[in-house]
């Protein structure tokens, strides 16, 4: 049923509450219910956050009427603020539509789970295309100046003709707090395997619900699509009886930025410390070809493993280069699902051809040093 | 010591006796032994095979006599015995040089090991190229006719200005065999986890060697760079006495042919069965894109999975595509390696952008079908 805005979920009543797109009140009872009520975009709280030319991004029509902005107006720079991956694909949109752009954000680290010498290589190509990479200047609020807009920081203001705020997203969890079920890692819908909720005649799925982490076992919010897709069809067939249950995630993800592919799965350094690991890492450099495939060289590619020392287990892995990132996450994340040791994974018998790597593909490389450090 | 060539092993004496380059006996003793003789071209054994112009693939030295002959003679149509992934690779090369190509070879099954709706879509990609496949055509002899070369078979005869055998290769253990070791599969020597061949102060190791299949627990032999690599690295550690063991192979390999990639891991249909599996196995076409980012259509991919009734167990992966095939059967054979099943497979948490594929990588969306009939 559209145009059904659901305001109140009564688990005592195995009811949920709300009003219809022509103002009339409804109610319906359940006997299992489904919060699939996804995330929403951080809007960022500063002054001017409402001014006309100033954007959110998230949805699909976010992105229309950025569209529909950049088709009225004369649009010659743009400032964007935030810079993870969703910024940074808004970015490379606009320098493609021959718009200058300027990124800003508080935190003085780029890419800030990115292992740091692979972080300053992304920096590095964002600049070379004229970007303005401003990282450490906190935002205080948006202003209109003539026919711009203006965002100041307190040692830097940057002018352009519209602002786009990338700044992440949140879960839509308010509801179900309010109707006392459990919440989470940043306050995403705590659910269990079976993506129930604290209670049980109640599932949560999609990014608004907590996921299992495979490397730590605890709790972890990393809403991205495939889980959110997995956990409607396994939420479905709890609902329907048919019991299913989901291993959990490995964070494992990938994003383009001009002529770069950034990957990753599992724990960074920092946050495998976090966990308690006695975790340690280690980058290398290696071919996304055989050397001898080609005369015009092959494009390097760049591995950061992360391992344990006491345990010797993998715990994650980064990659970036120009070409062949995107698939080559996997092997590790299948990797992290089963535990495997750093070593183990050193043994795992991976394709070669010239056309598409190395003999040792560059994911063994990696294993093989960070051998050399646990 | 180069320029000798060993003619006889004695482990009884724990020495190694031949001839040196100008013509002098020699006679070395060893502590321990490593036998890295690789493997050779398998030359047909028939009549015309010493002609000019008839070539065997396997060696760098046969790559640059071919370079040389393509130089000196106007060559307008070749012949290639053989259909394997070496045999295609040559075509893929002729056909660049605009030579016609014709390939011909006994067992009608075109690339036998692949699932053969799969197959086919290669066969199909040959032929639009204007290449020959002649499947089925046992090769009799070879003529000299004129200043060309004529290929004979039963109900065949093929013309051409040279003749390339691409037939496979077979592994140089004839000196092991006549020194007492043991031999295994395919007539290669038979060594432990640790390279050890029969007699334990001589190791074996790269295409001469046999492995354990990481999936059958079975010794095999499939001969690939990787393998030999490190098997070259642990013979050399158990050598100076630091233990080092293998795990075994999953016979991941990839190829290239014209626009396909093709690659595979584990055992094939037939291959599962030999081995005792009951075993099914499911193809599913899908997108090596998400559909919504490219307004030129996302190329196809196609994914086949070989799973175990009794188990559930995933046995092999088969797959084949214009881009994105080569790194994406990595995921699978790392699975392999820890005899996952197809349901804990499918529960993986593998990456997505809309640059690099769909929300459910294709090896998901097939271990999903694969399922339904386990």
């Amino acid at each position: 049923m559209t145009g059904h805005e659901v305001a109140e979920i009564n688990p005592d009543k195995t009811r949920v509450a709300g009003t219809t797109a022509d103002g009339n009140g409804f109610e319906f009872s359940y006997d299992r219910l489904l919060i699939a009520s996804g995330s929403s975009a951080i809007k960022p709280d500063i002054p001017g956050i409402d001014l006309p030319g100033v954007f959110v991004l998230k949805s699909l029509a976010d992105g229309r009427r950025i569209k529909a902005f950049l088709r009225d107006k004369p649009v010659k720079k743009a400032i964007i603020i935030g810079m993870g991956y969703i910024a940074l694909e808004m970015c490379e949109s606009l320098v493609n539509l021959n718009i200058a752009v300027d990124m800003v954000k508080p935190n003085p680290v780029f890419l800030p789970w990115l292992e740091p010498s692979m972080a300053d290589i992304i920096k590095d190509s964002l600049e070379s295309r004229g970007v303005g990479v401003h990282a450490g200047h906190a935002v205080e609020r948006i202003e209109a100046v003539g026919d711009g807009l203006r965002v100041v920081t307190p040692d830097l203001s940057l002018q352009g003709d519209m602002v786009v705020a990338g700044i992440g997203v949140k879960p839509n969890s308010r509801m179900a707090a309010a109707a006392g079920l459990e919440l989470s890692v940043a306050d995403s819908i705590a659910v269990d395997r079976g993506l129930r909720t604290s209670n049980d005649r109640i599932y949560a799925a999609g990014d608004c619900a907590d996921a299992y982490h495979v490397v730590t076992d605890a709790k972890t919010w990393i809403p991205l699509a495939l889980r959110a897709n997995r956990a409607g069809w396994a939420a479905a067939d709890n609902v329907i009886g048919k019991a299913a249950t989901l291993d959990g995630v490995a964070g494992t993800s990938v994003f383009r930025v001009f002529d770069f592919e950034v990957a990753r799965t599992g724990l960074n350094l920092a946050e495998a410390r976090t966990a308690g690991f006695d975790a340690v890492e280690n980058v290398i450099q290696s071919a996304s070809r055989a050397h001898s495939y080609s005369s015009a060289g092959s494009p390097p590619i760049w591995v950061n493993l992360i391992g344990d020392k006491t345990s010797g287990r993998l715990l994650g892995a980064q990659m970036i280069g120009t070409e062949g990132v995107a698939h080559r996450i996997n092997a590790p994340a299948v990797a992290l699902h089963n535990r495997m040791t750093v070593a183990q994974y050193s043994q795992t018998d991976l394709a070669y051809a010239p056309p598409f790597g190395p003999t040792w593909d560059p994911t063994l490389t990696a294993a093989n040093q960070l051998l050399k450090k646990l």
